[in-house]
């Protein structure tokens, strides 16, 4: 268990992350995984700023960043994470048969993994050709 | 390496499985991870049957299976499935943009993963709480 | 926490599944672990078929393929596999002197699989060369 | 790749293992893993005493041993300790039937890890209760 | 086989990135890594940024840094991360002698790791004590 | 939850390795782990006789090996571990700006692996020279 810093007992630092957590997500408090990470203020500056970006919509919509966040947590093994990302696709409109989905994908993936690295399938030629280089920009 | 088993060596039980793979993806050959499965025909069967229903469209779409897929891979450093489903996930319209963010999304989950683990965070009382049971059906 | 379903509020395709582990194993109850697979019929019916035709017994014994399980699960760090599954082997017959050797291979192989991609070995010729085609059935 | 120290350009203290690996497993010449630990002679000495007395017969046979290996080592990823302990397996007698029957047992075994993962199943209270104290001996 | 994006086709965005990373690091050129990532130049500037950041003498001092570094990615079996940052703690100084401690410790703590796990021992009571809250500093 | 063995029902030769650990780490009592491990004798003498060998000071300071557990036991997963090697962290001198900086290169380190293996990166020609052979000391 770690020390977990509220908002009372945090230094300006932490309050200025904090309350933009809050006012980002539009929730009255931010999780623990903030306050934990609150005992190092440079690396709660940084990362939340990183998740920010990376969270935001883009050309994945939100929903399908938690899933595949939830995917990354499964296989890590990080309770934490899955269960605050699996909190946060359902509040995002992951339905039961998506999860259902989901959870298949997972499974299916972490088993052929495990067979291919113990079998060590050489990668086929078709995969190995990198994709033909961009068109410079500059 | 392991042992690659090709169409003209298989025995029936598994030529009649690399012929559903070649049916079903439209494709001339299997992919070398067959071909090694192919030393054990009852799992070369199992697994396949499995995949063939598990990343069939469904409340996911198949690209969005894919990116999962490979979400997994990376989580679990299986090169060879990170190489065969980031070319499936292409050739099923995963753009620059899309893939980049695909990245993203692994790259700041494996850091917060590790963070929480790290800081052993506790589960936030909002996330233990399990939903509310379905409506029985029978 | 995930949802649990029980026998009582489950659907008939869950409750044929609970049924089919209940006959196979003969036991009064499902585990935790179907209850939760239940909140997805389709994978909760993939997975039993899947588990019921791998630990059947064949050329491997059903108390060697427990600690094959356990050796997994506690490579992959899950608590809940782990827990079961031991659970399964001494109910299968593994002795203190079996676990207590199974528990040191487990801790060697974890050493030596570090060291050697932390050395970056190359893999010796020796293990490289595929082993030679079998003599096609067909 | 890493530097590897070959018998005519070793020091007298990693010799002296060296001898101990090639005259305990009949082998003409130590493996590529042996040669890369030896740029430290401490640690070369250390994982070969343990190797040899976790490896030796005893509850657990041999081979036994080899394909729980090799579990942990697909489990981990570990390429180099895939190819060493699969030539081992297949050394004492490890048939494709027996391998086979590993390979399914490690996938799914990796699937059902992570579905147990991401559902964050509890352990049940049958698996909680620890066994009962044995009989002191002193 | 991953796209490598050269200098001389990289839009500006990217070359103002690798111009960063070569001042900083006196370089002539930037390593693979950077160039592959340079395919989604918001994720290439954001963790180079963020690496610029983590990776600056602190509290830590650069090598120590470097064989933490070097430990995670031994852990997690990222073989392009051990190679660059093994050659990167080698140009800070670490010593054939610090190098075989770190990979002795790195295997120490993956086998006790799979042993704690494996035994799923209750994390004592000494060690599930929070540390005292700090001393607010608002 | 494993059989913790204390150390009145210990038999003697469990009692000798945990009074060679009190005596070695000047503590009333042993860790939950030694005792957990206390079911196999072999495996607790030889895992304590390799524990204190590895973790005494020699090229890399108490410390700084401390705190290379904490990281490979993150990147693991292994809660205890990291419960035990961070209480052991402090005991020695971790200060909190210390502790921040370690989290901060294990969650940099975890996300570029992961980017790493996603993106298949090529091995840097620079890095896959293997150093000169030492001078021969024999």
């Amino acid at each position: 268990m770690t020390r977990l810093v509220s908002y009372d007992e945090a230094p300006p630092e932490v309050r200025r992350v904090f309350d933009d957590i809050k006012r980002t997500r539009g929730v009255p408090d931010v999780n623990n995984f903030w306050k934990a990470l609150a005992i190092h203020p440079p690396t709660l500056e940084r990362v939340w700023q990183n998740l920010k970006q990376v969270m935001a919509p883009g050309a994945l919509d939100p929903l399908t960043k938690e899933m595949i966040y939830i995917a990354v947590s499964a296989a890590q093994g990080c309770e934490y994470c899955i269960a605050s990302h699996t909190a946060a696709a359902r509040a995002k409109g992951m339905t039961d048969a998506m999860y259902g989905e989901l959870l298949a994908v997972i499974g299916m993936a972490a088993e052929t993994n495990r067979l291919a690295q113990a079998l060590r399938v050489p990668v086929d030629a078709a995969f190995r050709a990198a994709p033909p280089p961009p068109i410079p920009k500059a």
